[in-house]
């Protein structure tokens, strides 16, 4: 049995949530408070020495890092495939991931703001804005990349979800959390519409989840 | 043949330009100066939409996200191969690369440095002590999860480079520039001396570019 540490609200244990209920892998779930530094604690650290969330146990192999959890769900249950089977198709793919889970959600979270309204000693309003800004430089970009792309469909890439779908809903969950506006995304929006109806989409979302506040 | 548009100084281009070398791809450099904005250019942003450094470009087909382009080469160019074969070690060796293109390159580059001197009108000092702090909670992440692997070797998995090489080497070049001291990093240092001396990541060093200022 494959366990997972999440928490509700990071990111990353939502793309990974996600991920499990498309290829249908079930998964144990032990839940992790970041906002309590559960994550923080000496077993934890023993189990995890990132001290992030997700941590992955498949049959007392332990990963870190979800997009390393994601490549590693795909090459052990190939089926529903997250990637499409052309190189240059699953570099693309990759590359809008990367826009998220590199160079947006990484900015924006819980360790980054809390060192610049404590150690910054920036203002509860910088600090959302600061959220609000790099997500939407993050956001701008992957609509931009999908803009110009000729798989175009119902999800980022043609009318089947992918690795960037898992990427890109949990960041637009964050966007709605900071006000970030996504209206002026109107190929994200269309996704992001797609997915809220999507069963494996849904049973994902923070609100779902037993450690949901 | 391969055109890759780089700036010396980019650690995201860095990693790129090791794995050619590591493959022995011959690549045509396109030099791009984001210290002089070359990159928000129109042109610029009519190859790379999402205006980084660096783009790949094969055949006619572009790429971007440095992490995606070394999964294209690794599924086109696969020897030397820099990823191991067996799916958890392959997850293993990709989770190390993320925590540095992911957990740490991304907070600490040249926008979000622009982001806190210029809106959040940070003194110099005060930046500085940004980028080591970030740095150094994401080499001591690294050195953690190598510390407990059981494929050390002379490279951050076994005996020859992989895909973690090519993310950690471009982020000591950054912790030297930064003062970052890497010396509490026993398994880092010995990765960073053995790289010094493979030709593959002397020819990639920002110095022996041609755009190094």
């Amino acid at each position: 049995m494959i366990k997972l540490y999440t928490y509700f609200q990071s990111s990353a244990s939502y793309r990974v949530r996600i991920a499990l209920n498309l290829k249908n892998i079930p998964a144990e779930m032990i839940y992790v408070n970041l906002v309590k530094g559960e994550h923080r604690t000496v077993d934890y650290a023993a189990i995890n020495p990132e001290m992030i969330v997700p941590t992955f146990i498949d049959d007392g192999k332990i990963l870190s890092q979800s997009l390393a959890i994601l490549e590693y769900l795909e090459e052990t249950h190939p089926v529903p495939a997250l990637l499409p089977s052309e190189p240059f198709a699953r570099a693309y793919v990759r590359g809008l991931s990367y826009t998220i889970s590199s160079d947006t959600a990484p900015i924006t979270n819980l360790k980054v703001r809390k060192y610049i309204a404590g150690t910054l000693k920036q203002p509860e309003n910088a600090v959302a804005e600061w959220m609000r800004y790099w997500m939407d430089v993050g956001l701008a970009s992957f609509e931009k990349v999908l803009a110009r792309s000729s798989h175009k469909g119902k999800f980022c890439y043609g009318d089947t979800p992918t690795m960037a779908d898992c990427c890109l809903i949990p960041q637009i969950y964050n966007a709605h959390r900071w006000k970030c506006d996504i209206s002026p995304y109107p190929l994200i929006s269309g996704i992001a519409k797609e997915c809220e109806t999507h069963p494996a989409f849904i049973a994902a979302h923070p609100s779902k989840q037993k450690d949901a506040a």
